[in-house]
Order: C-alpha cells, then structure tokens, then sequence
C-alpha cells in the first residue's frame, strides 16, 4: 500500500530551502515541503516592547498568515474581515514560542526579531514548514546582528529548531502528510524538535476519534527520524555564505 | 520534597462538580479544581449551523472566557477591547474539538449544544477543568434533549472526556499545577483523554526549554492516572438525577 | 390579585449578600435578587487614568456584563461579536456613575477602582442588583485600600447606594420585577438612592405607552421603602469582617 | 441672580424649526434650541428588519450622532475609532424609545422609519432637541407615507412627543441648559413628554451630588411647562403644508 | 441639447460660499454646488501629532464623510458598520493631500489643522465641493492663527486650490456634473488646481469604458475654466471680514 | 545626467512576468518591474455577488495586499491591525476598476474573478505593477473557464491592459521610479491604458507642489509608450500556453 505521491510512509516530501528571497529583511527563506511554499521572513528591529524594555532581554516574536490565493478554493482575506481568525493566532503563537526554545534572550540583547510566515501554496504541513524555514530566517537574522555588532553575546542560538507533521491515514503512521491525507487522517500531529531530538512541542489530536499512546510512541518515532533529516537540510542550507553584503565583508 | 499545598506530585486538587448551577442552560456544571472555578453551561439550540443544515448531523462548539476578577491581578474584558485574544480562541478550539471526540453527531440529530465555560477565578489548569466540567454539562444537555424526544438515537455519548495539565516543576513531574507551579513550569503539558485511557489530545511544551521523551511518557504516566480519577467523579456526580424537571419525570 | 411568586406588590424578592466569593479582588461579592444572581467584584489599581494624572483625585468605574448563559436563551457573546451592545454599554455608565455619587475622590488617592458587575443568571433587575452589590465589593475595596495605608483620607464613602426596580404590571405598582413582569410591564423605572432617601438617580420608561406624574410618584414611593430595605441588608452583611486577610489583622 | 444670557429660570432658549431642510429623505427639519442645531432626518424604507417579517407592524429605529466640528473642541469621529461611544448609543437609543411611544406601529404598517439625528452644533440638550425635532420630522414622514398609500391606518400618531432638559445650577431649579450650565450643574434631568402632559421617559442624575424628592418635584413642574411651549412649537411648524410635492397635489 | 438643468456644457451649478456656518471651529464653510451641500470646518489644534513632533513643520488633515440622510436613499452609518469605507477614505486623502499642496507647513507652525467636510445633501460633486469649501475654511483657521500669534510665518498660503468634476456624457464634454449625470457618464475626471492654473490632482477615470488624450484635454480645458470661476468666488467670499470675534479687533 | 541604476529617463526597468505561479488559482502570475515583486492571482468562484443576481453578468473584484516584510522597514499586518488601511483599499479599487474596463462582463457569465495582489517586494511602483501582472492572470483565468464551456461569450477581454507610473524627479520626467526616486518625486503620476494607446485612468498628483499642463503632456507621452512597451511583454508572455493541464488538451 503506497501513497499517492509514491512515498514510503516514513518518508519527507522533497524539501528545498532557498535563503535571501527578498532583499529588505535580515532573513528571508522561502521553504518548500513539496507543493507547499511558505515565506519566512526575519527583521530586526532595534529595541523591544515596552513591557520588556530595561530587562537587556531582547524578543522573538511571529506572525502566521495565509494568502487568499494559496489554498485550493480562495480563503477570504482576514485583514478584510476585520479579524485574525482562531486557527492563524494558534500557529503564530505555535511558531513564536517553538523559535523562542533555541535563542537565548539575553544574547540577543535588547533587539527584536519578527518572524513572518506567509504560506504562499498550501498543500498540508504549513505551520510545520514555517517552524522549519523561520529558524533558518532567524539564524540569517542573527548573523546580520552580529555583524552589525549588536549582539550583547555572539552565540545567542543553542540549538536548531525544525517540526514535521505526522499522522494516522488509512490506519498507517505516515510522515509529512499532504492535504489529500491531512484532510482524512484519523490521528494528526504536529511535532516540534531539535536537532538533538529534544522535544520542544508536541500536539497531537484525534480528529472525531481517540487514539492510544502505541499510536502516540509510532508517531513520535517517525516524527523525530524526519526532523533529524530537516535539521540536516537546514544546517547545509547554513552552511553557505550569508545571502547579502554586511559590513567588514570584502 | 513537598509541593507548597501539602500534595503528592501525582496527586490532584480537591474536585468538586456542581450540577444544575443556573436554571436557564439545560446542563449547568460549576467544577472546581482547588481555587480555579469554571462554570460549565450547556445551551441546547434547536437546527444547525448554515453549512450543515440538511445534513443531518449535530453540532457542538464552545467558547471558553474568563471574567477580568478571575485573575490575580484584573484582566481586561475581551469584549470592551473588541477582540478575542489568541490564548482564548485556542482554549475554545481545545474544549470544542476535545468534546466532539466522546459524541456521535448523528445521533444528536440537527441540534447544536453550545458549551460556555466562563472562568470565575483562576489558579492554574482552567482549560483542563474547563474540559472536564464541560463533559458533564453535555451529558445533562443530551439528557434533556432526549427527555424531550430530540434525539435521533438514544445515546450519542460513547465515551467520557476528562483532562488534566501535568509539568516538569523543581525538576519533578507534577500533576494539576496550581499557578503558582504553572507559572514556573520547565515543561507545560494538557492532556485530554478518555475513561478508557486512549488519548484525545496531547499538547506537550517546554517553556523556554526543551525536554526528552522519558520525560513526555512520565507525565503521561500521571496524567492518565489523573484522568481515570477525573472520569470517577464525573460518573459519580452523574449517578445522581438530572437536577431540574423533565418531561414524564412524575 | 397576587403576584405569580406570591409576594405583595411592595414586597422584594429574597435578597442575599455573600461576600469574599473570589479569593482574588479587594472585593467580590455575589448579590441574589430571587433568581437574578450578580457577581460584583471591586479590583483595586495603584494609579488613575492618564486624563486624570496628578490630580490627586482617584477613580471608580465601571463594567457590566451577562454571560451567555445567564439567560432564558443562549446570548450571543459580546467578545465573539466584538462590539459592546448599547445595553450594556448604558447599564456599565449607570453603574459607574451611580457608585461614584457616594465616594470621595479626593478621600481616595490617586488609586482606581474596577466594579465588574458579571451576571450570572438574569431574571430581571440585574442592573439593580448590580448597583446594589457594588456598593458593598466597594465598601471593602476601601476597607483593603484603608489597610493597606492607601487612602488619602480614611472615609471616602459619605453613603450607601442601593437600586432597585419599580414598575406598572397589570395596572399595579409593584417593586423588584422579575422577568416575567418585566417583560410585559407598562412602564418601568429604575430608583437608585441612598440609604438616606435622597436621588441619585431615577430612570422611568413608559414602554410602547406613557405614564402620569402620580404613577411617577407613586413609583417612587415604593422604590424608596424597598431601597431603605436593601440598604439595611447591606450594612448588616457589611457588620461581619472583611472576608480576608489583611495587615496588621492578628 | 440672572442667567448668562439673561433667560429667566424657567424660560427656553429661542426655539426654530426648520421643515424641508434637505431635498431627499421623506422628513428632514432643522431643530435649534439656542445654539444648539440638530439635523433632524425621517427616511422611509418599505419592509421591516428581518425579525419583525410578516407581523404587519412598522419600525421606528433612531441614531444620534454629533459632527467632529459641532463641539468646543473637536470631537473624534466615531467612524474612524471603529466604534461607536456608549454616550451616543445611550442616546440613539432614547431617541427612538421615545417616538415608539407616540406612534401605533400596526398603523403604520410593514415600513420602516430611520429617524437621523445629527448635531451640527452643540451648546446643551442635543439629546432633547434631537427627540423634538424627531417628532416633526417623524410627522412628515408618515405624511409621506400616507399621500404614497402606504400606511395601514390614516393616523398612526396619536400624540406629540417633545422634551427638555432640566437642572439645579447655582442652587436653582432651571429649564433648558446650556453647555455653560449644564457642564456645572448640580442635578441634570432630561424630560420628555406628550402635549398632554403625561410622561415618556424621567431620566435625572445628581452629578456627584444627590438630589431631594422636592427638587424632582420641582425640575418637573418646569419641565412640563416647557415641553407645553415645544408642543405648541412642533404644531405651529406642522400646521404649514407639507414642504415637498406628493402625489395628488395640483 | 442641452443639459436637464438648462445649463450649457461648461457651466457650473449656482455656486455659494457662507463662513462662519458653525461657532466652534476657527473656520466653517457651508459650500454648496446646486443641490450638492457640504460643511467644511477647519478646526485647530495646537501641536502635531507625534511622529512630526519637534520638527517646526504643522500639518494639515481632512476627513470626509457623508450624513446617513444625505442621499437619494439614506446610506448606512459607517460609524454604526464599524469601518470607514473605501470611497470615504480615498476622498480624505484626497482633500488634505489637495489642501497641502497651497500651504507651508514650516510657516504654520507646529499647529494642526483638521479640515472636516461632512456632506449634508449629495447631488454629485461632493469631493470637488469639499475641496473648494475647505480652502476657504483653512484660509479662515490660518486667519484666526495669525490673530493669535500662532503662526511661525505670517503668510503660510501660498495660492488658492479648488476643484471641478467633468465628465463626458451623451457623448459631449460637461462640467460640474449632478448625480443624474455623473451616474451615466462614460469618462468621469475629478481636477483640482490652483487659481492660477496649475494642477494639483487630475484624476480621470473611464467608466466601463476607455477614452483618448483628446478627450482628456478637452476635460482640462472646460475644468480650468470652471476652476478660475470657483477661485474667484472664493476670493470674494474672503474678501468679507472675518466672521468672528478676535484678538485685537476693536 | 544618468539615473542611479543607469537607465534613461524614459525606459522602463527589467520586467519579467511568469505564468503558473501557483497551482490553486485559474491565472496565477508574478510580474517583476526591477525589485517590485507582485503576484497576481486569479481565483474563480461561480455565481456573483448578490447584489448582481440573476442579471445575467459576471463580476471581476480585486484586492491588492502588502507583505509585512516587502518593504524597506517592516509594515505592520492589516489583518492584526484590524482595520485595512485608505492607501490599500484605494489601490485595490483603482485595480479593480481598471480591469474591468477590458471585460465584457455579460461575456464572462455569472462567474466573479477575484484578483489578488500580494506585494512580496516593493521598490516602487507596485499598484502599476499589480495592474500589468492581473491582466495577464485574469486573461489566464478566462482561458480556464473557456476550457471549463463556463463562458457565455468565447471573448470577453476587449483589449489590454497595463500600467505604469511616471513623475518629476531632479526637474526630470521619468518613468518607472523605484522608491529611491519616487520617494523625491516633485509629481508623481499613475497612467492605466490599453494596448491601443487610450486611457483607462489617469492620476496625476503633486507632491507638495503643484505642476503646469505641459508636464502632465510630457508625463503622458513617456507613459503611454512604456505601456505599449509592457502590452508587448503581456502579449509575448500569454503567447506560451496555458500553464496547466485544462479538460480537452492531448
């Protein structure tokens, strides 16, 4: 039994991740997990909110949003409704909190990051594709403060950050699901994990069913080989050169 | 090494579940967790929801809101900032889908059950008591929908749904954190489960900090313990009659 | 001719008075008019708005509110709508200007207190009871700021306040309407008074009809016997002791 | 002891009524209470507000406004904060529960009237103003409606309706105040009633202040004997045709 | 052919300026072009708002909007729907980008001018009017600034500004069009200019269809024309003393 | 005297327009003017707004959008903000207008297009950019419901169209202005035409100044030969085939 794109089921869609997509911000990624494209922008403000200000703790904050056009029939535009909607503040939150695990605050100084995801093709995994660009935006983002030396300590990032979906679909744990098997699995979560397969988040929902915790430990086994193999993509994609000129550079 | 209320780590609050707490919504549950205090109502509307009129499936949904005296220091009312932070649309998104997991909307027949749970004081854990006070209220709503003939089958509840929040807190694994524990937490997790044990939601989150999966399947290990209790008190408060006049009740 | 819950035309319905009934507010008081219950909670500030700074004077407002299932059918939530309906809006003005007719401002400090009037069930009278039970979770915010040594003066509280609701039902003067008469009185006032007898406010309403001056003043005259009597069950729940601990209390 | 502008205590301030004022709703009178100008409109609308279909009763709805320059100071515009203020929603709302009580909404049949009441400049009582000229605007456009054939009963009106503020200002019960007086006046009352003298709505408030049985009593008296002299005012304006074509007319 | 109105192509409507309209604002300008009639008040504020503060440059706002009553069928309260519409805002914009273009800024002073245009009856041309009539309230405000030693400069306008519509209909070029027309018009242009010719916005726009740089010249030609007109009366409405009391005159 | 990025006065920066974006949406383009980065969607739903029922004619809607991170400094997000701002509706109203001036909307049947415009980069000039790209996605989106026999007419697109801007910059005219001179623009104009060379709109605006006819001649003669330069590229791009499979192709 095999899937409709020809996956095993343990198996990532192809994943590309191509930094310095736009030239304003300090990091700009768009990620791919197959006909998902998610745009993960990082930009640096000086400065943090005034709850924190005199704290030397610097802020990572983010914001999710889906292009009307992404999906398969047009969503409505929320900023035209008047109102975020229940499951967009649910990610931004998601993907905020998931990226604040591996910064530390104080090494950031009193500087804020802003993470924007902006789905641009929705094809199932979006929050987990967003997790997995924003901390390649984010690492981009802190080598520009670096260099513009604004970092009260240089390595302010202990760890990588990534996340993939899993789910129960046709009664078999599969990896990384697309729409079509997002749309009828009957268990779906979403894990969010280092690079040394420490747990940062896990949610996992039984969608009109329950399910037991055999079901949980599969799904966390296949959760946690993927995100290994994304965080090995990122660090590749890291591994090249800072995507823009920055200061002291010749 | 004690916790500051005298408890066992895998030891809950004193619970305490109120029935028939207002006289207006056709199931009214007053649940108490220790200090946090939620009530529960259950309001029974005849029809559907536009878009799934003719189908002849129920619906249930819930909003979950705290009163701005609830918390320790005064929290602004949602409705005068004219919009419904994200913490409380996720917590209304939990409980509704949490209770749509134990129900079988063709048998509840084109009726919708609106689940209010309004936080009158807040120690820690309001969503899982929210959770676990809202089950009861749905059974005393499909009580009286089938006292008045609404039903399409006589028992649309195939499950109890209870829940409970469990942490990492001093290094130890503690069940039912009071604030003053919650606040503090290394690692947050809810739990949502059945009176069998199988899993209904897992949401498990490091605060700041990453966590190992030992440590996911000890407060797991607690927590359905927990909710096994949880789902004792629910059957025992259930044991007793609906608490308001029925139809053909002589 | 009786009324339907067998009580005279000048009669109250069974008022109770709980104090402390949250553990976190200076003060909260749960006031019952028969089956109309209203959760009135006092949150002290340090501070006063901006407009006000350095005046020396303090602040009292107020919020009223109805939760969803306070009422004979579900009300829809006025956070979900975004907007606060106009009723609500002109309940909360009479309930802060009302209280602020008794208090010293200057006597207060430069200190604000929230009146958060929650009704919890509604069966006519809520703003009533509102005002009512305000006064006493004000009494004892002042008691709190008193203990705290934040008063400027130490009796800012020149009187009591006290509401009630007055209205022509089936051609009677009747006080303390319920819904049932309430909703089909016609006309319906509002006294609010202090224990003295003097007006603080009075709003009447012929409803689809118009009134004479010596229904107005009929009205009044047992608005006012019933206000007397609501301002004696306010000073003997008052006579017990401040529901909490407070400094210097051996 | 004279007033500012040399009234006595109980004398209006120059009352114009102005019919026809703009060229497109079905009434539109200028209203002036000294320097207090309302734009009165009454738009007809055939068919009611959905919940009221098929009763064969009409509408009569009301919204009050003020423009930004119509105040001492410029005024914010509502439109732009996004939400309209609890003061003009209060006000909005007595407007249109007042001209309900003169109007016999069977008469009128299934049609609705919007009465606009728009402050183009404000010195005290916009609120009775508004409702005066309300009634004169109201009057025409059941004419309108009656010469269209649209009304169900030839006379829908069975009184006039107009109204007054009231105040106690330097120790003195007077009539019709001015922002001059009314921003220190002691006691502030707004009156309104039918040209036979019986009451519509009563609505008095001591301003931080209480207030006797007798000083009611005496802003009463002075009230109605005003609102005799608006009376008188309206039926004089009214008692010249009609300011527009109609059907009918050579 | 002629126009409905008996007027030739390129004739404007009876065009009249009055000042001093309103008492509160520093200037206040009823326009009306025929039927179409628009109160224009410059109200000013001391100070800038914050992101100019500190920089000795004033500014200069407009808002427009339009009375429910307005207009041939009454239009729905923006403040009521919550949300200024897209016409509404772009006309704004429109007007105070149009009244910035004749003053200096740095001559005004850190003082705010706020330019108010509420349209009171809409017959076509209502942001053409607004235009026109703001100039004259702002030169009234500067007026008033200047009285009042307020201006860092004593001649901050530097030309007048009013503005024209014209259109094409009936297939023939035609100014100042009324509703009937501009409803039906194939190319519809709005031009502001200054009296002496020079443009400050042209904004052409073809109505379901397209049409040549001829035509476009054509509408310029009759426009300029028009707008001389226009500034000569305003120059003659301002050639009348000041409307109000001010400092120093005796 | 060259401009920063080498062109002449009157040439147009790179343009590139890539059909088949995205795969959701019948046209999905990304159209490049140099930096400015737009993507064009075209979504078709069937039916029409209700306003437009039954009449037998489609309907073509747009909306134009910025990403928080395409500009220079991060702008915040409308849909947090929750209101859409007056330069955003009036952008989206100018897209929306101009391309229905090239459709026969009786043609198009009662299908709407809505056409999305999401800024990912701007460096000027992004609402002329929009406009070029939506044609192209709306002519993709008519071939799609050709194909799809949805059609009531097989041609509904009676011409092209494109835009550009253009303006003063250094006493120069010169078309195309990245935000580096349109930031310094003494007028800055906006011209949609068609492919034939007549005009859709025209809006010219001073910046602070104003400008003579001959300028806005001159602004017009560049203009007009850049969009015939852009209708060029439209034609050469649509010229490939549809981008993705459609019912009846082998």
């Amino acid at each position: 039994m095999t899937r409709a794109d020809g996956r095993t089921d343990d198996e990532l869609r192809p994943v590309t991740i191509t930094r310095g997509f736009q030239k304003h911000p300090a990091g700009s990624v768009l990620v791919e997990f197959g006909d998902t494209k998610v745009l993960c922008a990082a930009s640096v403000t000086e400065g943090v909110p005034r709850w924190r200000k005199g704290s030397g703790l610097g802020w990572v904050t983010a914001e999710y949003a889906m292009l009307p056009s992404a999906t398969n029939t047009r969503n409505d535009r929320e900023s035209v409704k008047g109102r975020v909607g229940g499951r967009t503040q649910e990610i931004s939150r998601l993907v905020g909190r998931s990226l604040r695990a591996c910064i530390d605050l104080a090494a950031l100084g009193e500087n804020t990051i802003a993470l924007d995801c902006d789905v641009l093709q929705a094809d199932g995994g979006t929050r987990t594709a967003a997790i997995t660009g924003a901390y390649v935006a984010l690492a981009d983002a802190v080598t520009w403060l670096g260099a513009h030396g604004a970092l009260a300590d240089p390595k302010p990032l202990s760890c990588q950050i990534a996340a993939v979906s899993v789910g129960v679909v046709d009664g078999r744990v599969r990896l990384d699901l697309p729409y079509e098997e997002d749309s009828r699995a009957e268990v779906d979560a979403n894990i969010v994990a280092t690079n040394t397969g420490t747990l940062v988040e896990v949610q996992g929902t039984g969608e009109g069913a329950t399910y037991t915790r055999s079901t949980l430990d599969a799904m966390l086994d296949v959760a946690l080989v993927g995100i290994q193999k994304l965080a090995d993509l990122q660090a590749e994609a890291l591994a090249q050169p800072y995507p823009r000129d920055l200061p002291g550079r010749s």
